[in-house]
């Protein structure tokens, strides 16, 4: 095998696009084995602009035909983990789209089975992994440049959907169809991107807002509060109804700060000794000093490094890598098994919110399935 | 009377910048009336620097000696309610320190006892309130100009203290001395300006770190969730511990966004409408477009301030408007009354820490006391 033939599961925007990008040659390991889609309509799409590839309505035949070598799922979350186990269970390598899942329980399953198929390829769509700019974040932190961190901030609002996105089909943004709202469709890279440069929280405070700014059910802006455990903190911010949107990401460590602006711009600060050590040696008087006469730099460098970025790039950029460790053992930059603490925060701080304290990481899946099957059955109560 | 001849409580640090300001005539409409330490060693040093002013050691002699129209309280915060009613008492006008007080027990009687003197000019020293940026950006708020407020966001920790500055006195940074840290020490004037300006917050949750990073008993560290009743929410950080402080306040509206960073710059993206009506007649392509072409001008105005400042303009602006008052019944930018406010907040966010739950606002004031009391006598008994 040359090239990885994938087969793409819903032919929607997001697996269109997955097409084009294949299609123009821009996933060098990669051709299209086969097209899915459960809309019957989609054919005449897909023939048209892909004639020469196998269609299917059905994914398990498409599993079974042996036209494709791997897949990748584009269909609403709750369906990602049956459709990765179904795939691993034929042999075929799976690339599941974030998140894994909307529920741990879930995406456990699909990782303890994936954990039987070793010989397999089981990725996750964390493109936002291949973004250079977090992945010099992550090398700094793990470097240890900035020392220990102490507290992280992120508010990221640049997703503005508007009430008409919500309203394009009648299972977006609902308990049953999506099974939540900004935490499970837009955030779940941040959520991701924050564990992975900053670690696993210990517990969560959340005020999430349902429908606040627009009609859905689901939640639409959410205010966390972090806490890593080891006297670390934090808070995440995040919505959809900022037009004018935020993406501002600080960390501060014992040892400097860095600050993301826009995914484009970070700031590095690098304190030349460990705070803890000024503290012990510097008066205020000696700081304001340093300060008053533009001499700050004697105690800390600054790096500004500024990245220019692609959309699509990354995505592609997953996908060769999935092809690469498929082809060559090429490694994993986003292994599947990595999806579930992205859903574990985002089950968390719904969960914190719905019973109004904070949350132990991880929280009870029981419980927390419990809490969304009630939430289902309300909003069914009130379609009805 | 021309001028207010003031009385300063306390030669210390602060009080001696005040006199300074005056001595230097930055204060148009006031002269030192006396200066009072109940350290007799200040008297020296207060003879030498200001050899025609009058000194005492004990501040009620001072005000029974005729020598003062006002007074203004540069003493520990436990003080300032009692000195401020034993002034008024006397019919002399009072201008205390902030914070008003630690609990809002006794800041509510000092605010009931000013009441019933409303003849006297009862100000309180929050000086960034004549700060040229800050009266900009509450103007941009009062006017509507964005709209309702949707969320705040402030992190400001731009006041590093090292633990020398903790090590100077006995008093300094336990709770029998100051009644807490960086929220009643650092704080107070963002407490202020926060509320001034956005409203006062009717829940908060908050996470408090004591003794973090430093060596202290009270709070060098705080992470504070506001819900201000009406939909709106806001996150406020601050900490002593970050020598590379951020101050950057973000207030995101239904018609714009404010973004104020390091108190110097004001960056207002005014909506040219309320971001529902985007919502509900354009789409996301509508956005992509507009954005991808470098034309999202069509839908917004911004406009950056820059401001200078000087360190100490803001404390004499303060005076003279304080002075303004009781010369010329000038309306005072700070009334004392106001002071509460603050203190209200900086309580609900240490009673939330400690009862680990979210706390309404206004907290029971005998729960906050006894809750006070504890963290006193927790602290004797560790001296002991």
């Amino acid at each position: 095998m040359t090239k990885v033939r994938l087969g793409i599961i819903g032919f929607g925007t997001q697996g269109g696009a997955y097409a084009g990008f294949i299609q123009e040659g821009r996933v060098k390991n990669m051709e299209i084995g086969a097209l899915c889609d459960t809309d019957p309509a989609k054919r005449a799409v897909a023939n048209e602009k892909y004639p020469n590839i196998p269609f299917y309505e059905n994914y398990i035949d498409m599993l079974d035909s042996g036209d494709v070598d791997a897949v990748v799922t584009c269909v609403p979350h709750y369906l990602h983990p049956e459709m990765g186990i179904e795939s691993l269970k034929r042999d075929v390598h799976a690339l599941v789209e974030k998140p894994a899942g909307v529920y741990t329980k879930q995406v456990k399953e699909l990782n303890e089975f994936a954990e039987t198929k070793p010989e397999l390829t089981f990725g996750i769509m964390f493109n936002q992994r291949t973004n250079e700019l977090y992945q010099k974040v992550k090398k700094i932190i793990d470097n240890g440049d900035i020392g220990g961190i102490r507290r992280t901030n992120w508010i990221i609002t640049t997703w503005w959907r508007p009430q008409g996105y919500y309203d394009q089909s009648a299972w977006r943004a609902t308990w049953e169809g999506e099974g939540g709202g900004v935490l499970v469709n837009q955030a779940p890279h941040q959520l991701d991107l924050l564990q992975w440069i900053c670690g696993v929280p210990k517990k969560v405070y959340s005020n999430v807002k349902y429908g606040y700014q627009r009609d859905i059910a689901v939640e639409d802006e959410v205010t966390t509060m972090l806490d890593y455990g080891n006297g670390a903190t934090g808070v995440f911010v995040t919505c959809t109804h900022d037009v004018l949107g935020t993406d501002r990401f600080e960390i501060l460590g014992d040892k400097g700060k860095i600050v993301v602006d826009d995914s484009k711009k970070v700031t590095i600060k690098r304190l030349k000794q460990p705070e803890s050590e000024l503290s012990d040696k510097m008066s205020m008087q000696d700081m304001a000093k340093l300060s008053a006469g533009g001499n700050m730099g004697e105690i800390y460098d600054e790096e500004v490094i500024e990245f220019e970025s692609v959309w699509g790039a990354q995505h592609t950029a997953v996908m060769e890598n999935f092809a690469g460790n498929i082809l060559d053992d090429e490694p994993l930059l986003a292994p599947g098994s990595d999806g579930i603490h992205g859903v574990a925060l985002a089950n968390a701080i719904h969960l914190s919110s719905w019973l109004g304290k904070e949350v132990e990481l991880p929280v009870d899946e029981d419980l927390y399935l419990a809490e969304l099957n009630k939430k289902i059955a309300e909003e069914k109560q009130m379609d009805n």
